[in-house]
């Protein structure tokens, strides 16, 4: 006997010939892991049938987010005001030195509890001891894929070890977790490595997830060492002939751009790294013309300091309408373009990113009440630049309720909460000398 | 007998030195609308006292909001993604050409409703008809400076009326509202509007707050028109020699930087504005080394979208890091000092931005608890990057509770959305030959 869900009664956002529409009075049936319908006043009954009042609230897609190092909330906001070299060298890598894989689980518990609280249902993680990610994914419920990351400098015999864990989680919990490569970056990453990479990810059937042409100075350094660009490095390995999320590529060429398109590969954007980082900001209209698949990205919180889809998204709008000097550029309909169909381009899943027969059951529900999105005289610039993770009030990822009226019912934060503090004093003695990698500056 | 009241064991950001600093297990003692103390475990009793317990709680001074037109809530989100003229000439001066004083009265309800909610205590609003706004500030029970908009073509007369309405309101609500002059901006006021404008404001010992540079447009308009910066208009009519809250002024050359600093006037910084409408950004850092205040603002909803301090808040410090590109300015330290200190003298009003003895009892009590702002490694980086409007659990006003555990003690929010949304139908109905005044393109 299947599970059933009918979510009544709510607004619901989805995408007509890719124009994003919310109508009123919407139900949304739910059998399994996926939707059966949307419409008005859905006639549904048996006996394995729950129904949800969600008059009042706004139905979208689950939140994904297409770059994450969720485990770092354990250090959040733990050097604020810093540049990209300081930030790796003297606060991430030696912090990250410090991580067990028991501190790694706690704090992906974390950082699922907050992307959880935040309407994401999806992530594409990147970090290491990931069967405690994958451990934590499982318990909270959400969908994730999953990589771990490795550097150059770990050598081969730590690569095989990320292919065992491929093929020890991919698929697990229902599906819900998928398992790439996770090479770092082509800073901290030679091309022999990343040529390895490739032909293992092809050999498994699996995707690569990277870091790349982040700063201005990182592009400089690959033309220093290798004569050419860090994406031109990418596409040489063959990397890019195979699903690859890229984390961030701000400085692409315009030939780096037209080596990306039409490659199965996305671009994950995290704007609010890049503006606590001051990185710059991406000309990301020269991707969308290319048809290279945008998505939205928390990062890690010691750069973003939380793990909010919806702040993401209303940076990346109001970032290129300043980087454009246009107010018209990345307008409402566009920017909800890139975070729910452009996201699940990037993480290459079809039936995410829509509310629609035969979608995969990932729903969020928001309250809409709140004095600041009063009056809705356009609800979908309201769900940009009005509703806040704070209005999630229910989570359902593959069909499953994780969160409801704000409370959680996968996880104990309680213990999760107790577990992390009695971690901090160990994992936040700093050691410049003990890091987990140099970054090139 | 005054009423007392104890706010327990929470944190308190206070300034030692200009350096901002959280401390935990504080009590704060409020008799009348001062706060009378703050400190550990304060003993205080007495008939009229009332207790609440702040654990887990952290407590901010009241925000302020130096640069408003709060009734333009009823508008939110009208016009997205359009640039600063036709967002001038299509939205809202057509749509501001329905408005009635009862229906200022409403949006001025919603308005601080919405502030309240965003534990926003103080505000500078310039807004027409605002007998309206100040019979709903009486009622809410906030702080408010008023200014009434005036256009220069709209003339003498109605400067006059303007005049009236500051010696109407002037100290009332128990010294709540204080009163200014509002011409609306140099240019839509010409320089003897403005010079008359100087003048009252001298006779009535009062301020002035008008908008200035925010585009390239207006300064190059300036020049054509009279041949010198608008800053300098303003200077030449005197203007900035009496308190003067210029809002915007995102384009200001060095010599009017240097007009400006050591008058007495501040400057409102409404990043989301900038951002939404693409006019670009200021170098802060100008004014900050010339010691010219800053203080943060919404701007009306119709182009910031809410009325959110703590949004407007990070985004000034990340667009300066971000326009410097360097990730060390605007610091967590400066940002605080901007949204408390700053904001406070740019209001000229030195009892708030600060919970000391003596300060005025505006009190914003924050939840703290939420997973996104866990662990508080950094308390002071997780108030600007991770606490939100929806984390504003108490809001004190001048020794008044306006606002507990999220629920309003001085507004009827029903009927406040039951009035908004009869007048809607109306209030949207547009005729872009029918507008309050014409932007010059």
């Amino acid at each position: 006997m299947p599970t059933q869900l009918l979510i009544k009664n709510c607004q619901v956002l989805q995408f007509m010939d890719d124009i994003p529409v919310i109508s009123d009075g919407q139900d949304i049936w739910i059998v399994d892991n996926q939707i059966k319908s949307v419409g008005e006043r859905l006639q549904v009954d048996g006996p394995e049938l729950t129904e949800i009042d969600a008059a009042g609230m706004l139905a979208i897609p689950g939140l994904m987010n297409t770059h994450a190092h969720v485990p770092m909330v354990l250090f959040r906001n733990a050097g604020p005001d810093v540049n990209a070299d300081d930030w790796f060298n003297k606060v991430i890598f030696p912090l990250e030195a410090n991580l067990t894989p028991e501190d790694v689980y706690w704090g992906a518990m974390l950082g699922l509890a907050e992307m959880i609280e935040a309407g994401i249902t999806s992530v594409a993680d990147h970090y290491f001891y990931m069967d405690s990610v994958a451990r934590a994914v499982e318990q909270a419920g959400l969908r994730a894929n999953l990589v771990w990351a490795v550097f150059g400098h770990e050598g081969y015999a730590k690569l095989d070890e990320t292919v065992a864990f491929v093929e020890r989680w991919q698929g697990k919990a229902n599906g819900r977790i998928t398992t790439w490569l996770g090479p770092h970056s082509p800073y901290l990453c030679d091309p022999d490595f990343l040529c390895r990479c490739a032909d293992l990810a092809g050999q498994l059937h699996v995707g690569t997830h990277i870091h790349v042409s982040e700063t201005r100075e990182q592009v400089e350094l690959s033309f220093n060492r290798y004569g050419k660009s860090p994406v031109r490095v990418l596409a040489d390995t063959g990397i890019l002939e195979q699903p690859c999320i890229l984390a961030h590529c701000l400085y692409p060429s315009e030939e780096d751009l037209d080596l990306l398109a039409g490659q199965p590969c996305g671009i994950a954007q995290a704007t609010k790294t890049y503006l606590t980082l001051a990185m710059g900001l991406p000309d990301l209209e020269k991707y969308l013309a290319r048809g290279i698949p945008l998505g939205l990205a928390t990062d890690g919180a010691v750069s973003s300091c939380n793990l909010d889809i919806l702040e993401q998204m209303r940076l990346l709008a109001m970032t290129q309408k300043h980087h454009d000097h246009d107010a018209t550029k990345m307008n409402v309909d566009q920017i909800l373009r890139v975070a729910f169909q452009g996201s699940a381009k990037v993480l290459r899943e079809p039936r995410l990113g829509s509310l629609v027969e035969g979608a995969l059951a990932d729903v969020v529900l928001l309250k809409t009440n709140r004095a600041s999105n009063f009056p809705a005289i356009n609800a979908k610039a309201g769900l940009v630049y009005n509703l806040n993770a704070g209005d999630v009030d229910t989570v359902i990822c593959d069909g499953r309720v994780l969160y409801q009226h704000q409370r959680h019912l996968t996880l104990d934060k309680a213990e999760i909460y107790r577990e992390v503090s009695a971690r901090l004093p160990r994992l936040l003695r700093k050691d410049l000398n003990h890091k987990i990698a140099d970054y090139p500056s």
